[in-house]
Formats: C-alpha cells, sequence, structure tokens
C-alpha cells in the first residue's frame, strides 16, 4: 500500500505530474579578493528538502543553489553556483515554471569592485569596502510579465519583529506567500535540523504558525500546500 | 613489520614523544551582523593533515580550527572557534608548546562595529563597511618571550609574486619557517586535495620547492622536518 502509494507519484496521477518548480537554496558567496568572500549562514537544508518534496510529488523540479554541503536530491535538476548575479541567471534560464519557492539566503549586497590579487593586511590598517545591492531575485521572479510563475514564494529570515518583517517583505517583492522564520543565533534554525515557521498567504489575514518541526517536514508541508493551490481551478488560483 | 613501525610511533620511540605541537587551520568567519559574514576561502584539509601528521609522530598536539567540514583527526585535541579573536584565545591557552604550525586562514579584518540584528536592504543602497584589524596570530606566537615556542612555521597564501611576498613575510612576522603556497584559482590548492608548497627556513638561501603531492603528503613532510629539526641538540637548532 505505502510502495503503491510512492509509485503513484512518480506516474501521470501524482499531483504536480506536468508541472514545473523552481526551487533556490544556500548561501550566496560574494567575493572581496581571490581569497575572502562574504556569505551568509545558511546551510541549504531547507531549500533542498523542498525541492525534493516538490519532485517527489511529481513537479519537474530544478533546484538553484548556492555553495553547501547538501547533496543534490534525487529526481531534481540541480544548477550550483556562487554568486546572486549567477543565481538569478540560473534562476531565468529555468523559466517558465508554474511555482517558483526563493529559499535562498542571498547576499544583499556586494563589494564594488572586487579586488583581482588578495589585498595585503599592510596599508589597510582602516579598511573601507564600498558595497553595491545585488539583483533581488525573489522580486524580479514575482515581476508581472508573461513569464511571472503562477505561484511566487519567498522567504524572510528575520531575527526581530518576525511576522511584521515578513508582511512587509512580502507586499515589498510582490510575491504571493512568504514563509517566516525567526533565525536569531538562539533559535538554533541556522545549520540546525529543525525549523519554526509562519506561512504569510496574499489576502489571508492571518499568518499560519506551523508546530515546529524538521525541515524535511516543512519542506514536505510546503510541496502539499503549493501542490493544493496549483491544482485549484484557475479561476479561483488567480484570486489567491 | 608496518604494524610494529606504526606500534612504535606511539610508544615512548616516537620522535616527538613528550613533545608538544600546536596547529591552526581552516578559515574564521568574522560577523557582519546575526546573518552575515566575512570567510577566507579555506578548506581546512592542510591544516587538518598537518595536525594528524604530528600527533603520528608522538607528539601531544591542539588544533584550533575555524568552520570546517573536515572531520577531527584522531589523537589530536581539537578547539572549535569561530573568529580570530577566538582562535588567539585558544592558541594562547594551548602554549607552552615546542613547535606551532599556523596553517589557518585567519582573516585579517574584521567589521568594527559587528549590528546586533540583521541589517535590512533598504536604505543601505550604498553601504559601507568600516574594517579594523584582526590580531595577528602568528606574529604574535613569534614574539620573543618565555612562552614562545622553540619552532613557529607559518603559511603564506598568495596570488602573485608567491616567494618573494613569503619571504618578506617570514622577516615580518618573526617567524622561523614558512610554507608558501600559491592559491590563485588556476592552481585548484583551495579545496583541493593537492598542494604545491615552497619551504622557506630562516637562513637558508634558496626556498626548497616541494613536488606537487597530496595535502596529506605535504602533512606528513612537514611533520618529518619538524621532528628532524626538534631533535637536533640545542645548540644546533637555536641557530635555525
Amino acid at each position: 500500500e505505502i510502495l503503491a502509494a510512492i509509485g503513484s507519484y512518480f506516474g501521470a496521477d501524482a499531483p504536480l505530474a506536468g508541472r514545473k518548480a523552481l526551487v533556490t537554496s544556500g548561501p550566496t558567496h560574494e567575493p572581496i579578493d581571490p581569497v575572502r568572500y562574504i556569505a551568509n549562514r545558511s546551510s541549504g537544508r531547507q531549500g533542498h528538502a523542498i525541492a525534493a518534496a516538490l519532485a517527489r510529488l511529481g513537479a519537474a523540479t530544478t533546484l538553484v543553489t548556492g555553495p553547501t554541503q547538501q547533496p543534490d536530491p534525487p529526481g531534481v535538476t540541480v544548477r550550483h553556483v556562487e554568486s546572486a548575479r549567477d543565481m538569478l541567471a540560473a534562476c531565468q534560464a529555468a523559466l517558465p515554471v508554474d511555482a517558483a519557492v526563493c529559499a535562498a539566503a542571498v547576499a544583499d549586497w556586494r563589494v564594488a569592485s572586487a579586488a583581482d590579487q588578495k589585498m595585503k593586511r599592510e596599508g589597510h590598517d582602516g579598511l573601507k569596502l564600498e558595497f553595491t545591492q545585488n539583483p533581488d531575485i525573489l522580486a524580479t521572479l514575482s515581476e508581472v510579465g508573461n513569464l511571472r510563475p503562477r505561484l511566487v514564494v519567498g522567504f524572510a529570515a528575520e531575527t526581530e519583529n518576525v511576522i511584521d518583517h515578513a508582511r512587509a517583505k512580502r507586499a515589498r517583492k510582490g510575491c504571493d506567500w512568504i514563509v517566516a522564520n525567526d533565525v536569531s543565533p538562539a533559535t538554533g534554525t541556522f545549520g540546525g535540523a529543525e525549523n519554526t515557521v509562519h506561512l504569510i498567504v496574499d489576502g489571508a489575514s492571518e499568518p499560519e504558525t506551523w508546530p515546529r518541526m524538521s525541515k524535511a517536514d516543512v519542506g514536505e508541508r510546503l510541496a502539499r500546500r503549493i501542490a493544493d493551490h496549483l491544482i485549484q481551478p484557475a479561476a479561483e488560483a488567480s484570486s489567491a
């Protein structure tokens, strides 16, 4: 019975059979010089788990990931990138898709002019670096246009006022849903196996707070929510 | 015969039995805010291999390592740290030692005032960060004093003028030996399994260029050189 249920997901009756999904995961690395870089704390566990779950539900899934220690999930097309600009290009190359989930911790800034050679410690006592904004992958994918995915889901990693910041981020980026999580060091979410998230859905009055669960289970639950949304009749879905 | 040879290293006739060694390895992570940090490209492979080799030769070895994916080497006391300041404190706590090998890629700079909360993308279009110099672990350990190790070995990861930069670094830091390597991206040394190094010994006229070999073999060869040096009569050793 269990085997039959698993098997069915790979058949035509899997809920996301015939659909395409795009997931971003991991950090980006932005070079300062050949040996130094700026990174975000992100293990890639959550994004990889989401991609794996979408693939299990039958979606043709592309995972665009920064440098992580996570193995490539089975049944997923994986594109490995380093910088935010590379990640955006790989995402755009994966369009069109039905759903995009931006779980990567993309560096907001990069050094305005990275050095070609290693900077020497000497003569740089009060080093100053100037930064320029990276492209905003979530906002770019959310822009209205022919290639906008029907459902765009963002993540908001916050350390204070988690819900308020996440609501504001959803509106600002133009995405449909936001998964908000508290990544304060005390929560152990970064690099850990568990996550406590709040799902904020466009139009819904209150965020859904999910119980603390493994990142694999968050991925599974989110993938099922995405499947439920995509298999609604189009008229109903377009209002969400 | 082989087993006997291996066994003997753990006995009193191992060349470094009764000696103490300190090795640093890996990158340091310097926080910008709770979710962002500056890092150096360093897998920790070379430093961990050196610590493992010194322990195999009988030295009571402490390894102070930044965040890496390397397993703790067997028979080595391992201290895990994140920042350069933590690394220095852990090194000082391990003194006195007979030999110190500084293989870590320590961040030369840290952000002058790291933020307590995640910095928001908005309002930081042309972000500027001011940096302040980190403590110099190699120079600090090389300072003359009661606790100076008899042999201090530094590493110089360079991307141009490798030998010249490394010679200058040895003189500037006050260490005894420098292991110089070319870490230009084209060499594949960062993160790779092999290394091409040049050993620069105080007083020797020419650097020794070792053939390209695995990082494990570099560790083995360096540990044997250190053993040969430490078991010289003191009068001879003091001139090197």
